[in-house]
């Protein structure tokens, strides 16, 4: 069967439609030869407006994105005619992104597509669209009735989980609980299974500096996350921690462990972009974007890009979609993998 | 005038001798010269037990590191003429590193040393010999009479200063006020300006996830981080921020700033580690140590090493000398800069 992955364009007035058709281009090699399918989730007239701003010189792409690539569907979203600004943060921009996002979850419960990418939204227009989440992974959490879920970044050989995520930095040491952790450390394992990793060596970081240092800063690294790592009860895992957090990632990107785990957003965020973004300082234009998000803990297959909406080049034709491009990758080997497994060894089980 | 740079061995049980021996041995071309002359401060047990570990074989080191360096003195801690046990913890090796610290403050304050330039100690081993400082920032604040100072990382583009360092996490947020974010935004001017930067462009990042994301997570950016930008009065500064933590180090080190200002420990210590730290992941060995730390706010020049005692490999005669041989020629950079500067523009004023 050739699996059909479904792409949700963000908000409209992000990057989001300009990645994703030259995404599209990229992959049409993979479409033409029967690869994988796709569906695309969005307005019909974001993709129009980028197919034109992108213009007819494009070698692939012309303004009928359909007839270009007849192994692409969309799934219109019902919007306005007229698009949005380019770099706008809107109620209506929130409101087509959260619709995409629906539809394709709605779609994969069904089994009708494969697995879910997604583009970046930004989370101030969903708020204006009276959507309560704090981000895309909170918002798949809260669509497909997972109790919770958890966000794997992924550069080359540095995969990083959160233990917390979309959270103010003060509320983050009362969230460090053996429940949550424990919960971590087992859907990373499922994860890294899923990605064919048989044994996986998984690294904890502590949440203060130096891991504590024995108790020297703080004391949850020694009374909530030691504990934790030596009640996990699965022999196959080699888990091990906390390790001091400003050199936890060198020794994870330099192949000693499978994953790390991050206690929050920035620390798990900032060794992951800086090894996979890249800006021009010339131009303060980012010139590479490398890296992806797959969600864990949801019953469907969801990955994404790991960067936001881009609002300040959004609509000049400069975006780089290669981090959308890893993140369909991504998402098609793990739905290979999840059609050729058990069902133990699903990578989102 | 030849500056001398005073180098502290830090605890011997650790690996500063070893990396003091072989750095001295990389440099000694040009201490042989005459472009500088150092003064060691350690127990002259632990230099003889390194280099008779180091052998004979060694092409510079002998049983007599002062036979072999003439330019190099031996300002000797009292201490046991038995080495304690490499890696080992213990009250004596926290007692010899704060012994040698202090001597070297005191030199320093008194002119007789230009720069001190300090291997790593164990925090612990520390506070067993009684002395409560949470590293070696705070006890050069301390000796100093300094009302305060601040650590700046650097590698080589990203430099970053820390407005917090060695706290709990959970006390970092209550620590981000206006005073202490002007005087490090200060500070750092003041050192950008000490290494050549005239007009320095500086980059603040941001406490929370997206530095808040305008208000979403955390208020601290939007009321406390931002106003402080803005307060700030040096027109020949150009400050810029609050930045979401996981872009601003891609950016700084891409040369787009010429330092960016970290919340706390583990934000500013995981880009610069990443960027110039490597492991050997086969052996776990580190093979390379790159990336120093520069003292900012005292009223001496200190420079040091960015790693730790690292005892897992202390005694094997495998450690890199690589960052204190950065440390010693960045300290010997800025003593140069500050003898050939007008007070207004020293480095650490």
């Amino acid at each position: 069967m050739i699996p059909r992955i479904g792409i949700t364009l963000g908000d409209p007035a992000g990057i989001g439609p300009e990645i994703t058709l030259k995404a599209l281009a990229e992959l049409s090699p993979l479409t033409a030869s029967g690869d994988f399918s796709v569906v695309v989730y969005g307005a019909r007239a974001a993709i129009d407006a980028t197919a034109r701003m992108l213009g007819t010189g494009h070698p692939v792409l012309g303004p009928d994105v359909q007839a270009v690539f007849p192994q692409i569907a969309l799934h219109d979203i019902a919007a306005p005619a007229e698009p949005l600004a380019p770099g706008s943060v809107t109620a209506e921009g929130g409101r087509q992104a959260f619709a995409a996002v629906k539809a394709a979850v709605t779609d994969a419960m069904a089994g009708r597509i494969a697995a879910v990418v997604t583009a970046p939204l930004s989370k101030e227009a969903l708020h204006l669209a009276g959507q309560p989440y704090a981000g895309h992974t909170e918002m798949l959490a809260a669509l497909t009735g997972a109790s919770g879920s958890v966000m794997m970044l992924a550069h080359g050989r540095l995969r990083v989980s959160h233990v917390t995520t979309h959270v103010a930095l003060a509320d983050v040491p009362q969230l460090i609980t053996p429940q949550r952790l424990t919960r971590v450390f087992r859907l990373t394992a499922t994860a890294l299974r899923g990605l064919g990793v048989a044994r996986p060596r998984i690294a904890v970081a502590g949440l203060n500096p130096h891991a504590g240092e024995r108790g020297l800063f703080g004391h949850e690294d020694a009374q909530i996350i030691a504990p934790a790592i030596a009640a996990f009860d699965d022999p196959e895992v080699i888990l091990s921690g906390p390790h001091p957090g400003d050199t936890i990632f060198v020794k994870t990107a330099a192949g000693q462990f499978d994953a790390a785990v991050a206690m929050y957003h920035d620390q798990g965020h900032i060794p992951v972009k800086l090894l996979g973004f890249r800006i021009d300082a010339e131009t303060s234009r980012w010139v590479g974007l490398s890296g992806i998000n797959i969600t864990l803990g949801l019953p469907i297959i969801r990955t994404s890009v790991d960067h936001g909406t881009a609002a300040d080049i959004a609509g000049q034709g400069i975006a780089s979609p290669q981090s959308l491009v890893e993140a369909i990758n991504h998402a098609l080997m793990l739905a290979r993998l999840r059609c050729s497994s058990p069902p133990e060894s699903r990578a989102n089980g």
